[in-house]
Order: C-alpha cells, then structure tokens, then sequence
C-alpha cells in the first residue's frame, strides 16, 4: 500500500522553493524511466535534463509562464523521435542479439519483420507511436519522484516547437512530447497543497467483465 | 531502490500459468491507474478489467494469438475516449466546485477557456492526447503490478477495431489504445525469463544540460 500512499502525496506542484533535489534521487528517476517497457524494445525518445538556472529561466515563458520551471531543481523533457528508420531497427536488433548473445539469425524474421512493418507507416503515425511510448517512460518517473518524496510536475502546456528550437531538438530528429519539473513544494506558497485530488470513482473509471 | 529492483524483477511475459491475482493486487493496480495524473485532470479514458475465461480465449486471436492473453488472470484494456465533448468538459468542472467546495464561478473562466481550446480540435487530436494520457495511467499500473509482483505484458499488437467491436466499446465513443494481462509467470515455460533485459544506456538515453 506504499506506493499508493506515495500517489495520494504527490500532486501536480505549481509552486516549488528553488531547493536542489540530490542527484541520487535524481538518476532514481531517470533510471525508472529508462527501465520503462517500449513497443518491441525500441525506447524512441531521448530525456532532456535540464538543470541549469538560465536555461529553465528562458524555458519559462515557453510553459505559460509557470513558476514551478524556474523554481524546480531539474527540468526533464521527455522528447520523442519524429521517425523510427531502419538503422535505428537494425542498431536495436544488433544491441540485442551481442547482449543476450545470439547469433543474428535467430532474430533475422523479427527484424525484417519490423523493418517491413515501420517501413509501411508515415512519419506522424511512427512519432505518435513513440510518443505514446514516451509517456510510459513519463509514468514510471513521475512514480520513482512519488516514491522519493521528491515533488513532480506533469506539464503539457507548452509550446513544444519553441522548447525543440531552443534545445536544439529539432536538429536531432525529436520534438518535445510532455515535461516534468522536479523540485520541492512551496507549501506556504502553493494554493492547491491543501485540495482534495480530483479523480474519477473507481465505478467510473473501471468496467469490469466478469 | 526497491522500486529501481521491481521494475527490474518485472518482464514483458509471454507465458503465464494460469493461476489467478487475488482481488486485492488487481484493486491496489487499478487505484494506480485511477490515480495517475491527466491532462488537466479530465483522465479520458475507461479501463476495461476482463476476468470472464471464455472472452480472454476469444481476445486471443484478436491479439496475434499471443497466449498470455487466455493464461492471464485479467485482461486491462485501456480505451481512450475518441472525443472530448462540452459535456464532458463540463462535469469534470462540476465535479471539481462540488469536491472542493467552491462555487462555481471560481472555475469559469478555466472552464470557458478549456471549452474553447478543446472545441478548435480535431476529434482526431483529442483523442490522441486521450490515448497519451492513458498511457500514463497504463505505466503506473505496470509499475504497481511489478511491486505487487504480480505479472504483466505491455502490449501493443493487437486489432484495436476488432476488440473495440468484441467488447462495446466502439458503440460508447472508446478506442482500446493498449492492454496488459496479468497473471503469474510460467517460468519452466517462457523462454523470455531468463534473458538479459535490454535498454539503452543512460548515457544514451539522457542528454545533460547543467
């Protein structure tokens, strides 16, 4: 029942208090992330983990002027790639067969399979895919900074090609799918601390076949 | 760290053994997903939990023949809604007044902006936001599976149009975006559980902006 306690603590902090998040709690999240599952294996996004204080000052206005951005201890941006093309297959499949040492062959089918499958969708829908996937990574480290009491923010309020251009995403084939500042909450400062979390009942939620 | 070990313990199982998840764990994931964060908070989406064997063996083909789909526990479908209406818009802000006691007026002006930023889109670009929101849910209930040490298998292949008309969900305005039996590991049987699990390294999964 810890982690559910961990999910009812945390909430979307719109005020944080400028404190540093210890780069142990940090890279606990982004491994979270990094174990996250993909479609067939791929990880089709990169993480951007901004801590720099001008950085996140110039991306402020970029998120509706949020405050939480420039008072957070990290900035993560979690960008999708814009194509999945078959080198990036093939450096999967060869990634996978020299870990778990297999000879190519056995993973040849799969392989050509994907390359035929992907190779047969356009570019948006092959984004969209990634980022669906993105936002699995994005789950498991907004649940890693709940269990460590390290307050979060999930922001998809912001203008996404502005951020790209800024970071320089765009330039290497990703575009920004959703944020998350990490920080401390202000709780003086914060008007929603204290608010019941809204969410929909289980019987609304939930449709059960038995 | 021992949710960095959960994650790790957890596998993309192939083969489950048929043995069932005490109502207990399916309760604690499913409070995962509910709790998850969305969009605004609006969580456009229903989770389908199918426990009826003889609809699990008729999912089966509808998912690649996949046989982790009839030997699960449960099957959770998540469909995201494929539209987001003014209706819906407006009970997620009269649930809102009424849980935390404030008057309606409050919220309005949130209220009417949100009504005319989601009434400029595409029923096509709400509901893919819908579909990436449910994946946030969808990675918090993998990961409160993987603590429970209870089984799952994310799973993207399958004929979201096909199960959608199995299941109802198309004549009530729903999409089946991804699935996850769950069930309990059939380790004499999946030749997937003893392999190395593969991702990318963090160095090349983050870039650090400091």
């Amino acid at each position: 029942m810890e982690f559910l306690e961990a999910l009812k603590w945390r909430y979307a902090t719109k005020r944080m208090n400028g404190n540093e998040v210890p780069q142990e709690k940090v890279d606990i999240i982004l491994e979270a992330a990094r174990l996250a599952p993909s479609s067939v294996g791929f990880q089709p996004f990169h993480i951007v983990a901004i801590k720099n204080k001008e950085l996140l000052a110039q991306i402020q206005p970029i998120a509706n002027n949020q405050p939480q951005i420039a008072k957070a201890s990290h900035l993560l941006v979690f960008a999708a790639w814009d194509d999945l093309t078959e080198e990036q297959i093939n450096e999967f499949f060869e990634r996978t067969a020299r870990e778990r040492n297999l000879p190519a062959e056995v993973l040849e089918g799969f392989r050509s399979n994907m390359v035929k499958i992907f190779g047969g969708m356009t570019k948006e829908i092959k984004f969209e895919i990634a980022a669906r996937q993105a936002f699995i990574a994005f789950g498991f480290a907004l649940a890693a900074a709940a269990i460590e009491h390290v307050d979060a923010t999930p922001m998809g309020g912001f203008n996404g090609p502005e951020l790209d251009k800024l970071l320089g995403l765009d330039k290497q084939g990703m575009r920004s799918v959703v944020i998350m500042p990490i920080g401390y909450r202000d709780e003086a400062e914060d008007p929603i601390v204290k608010m019941k979390k809204i969410r929909r009942s289980k019987e609304n939620l939930v449709i059960e076949m038995n």
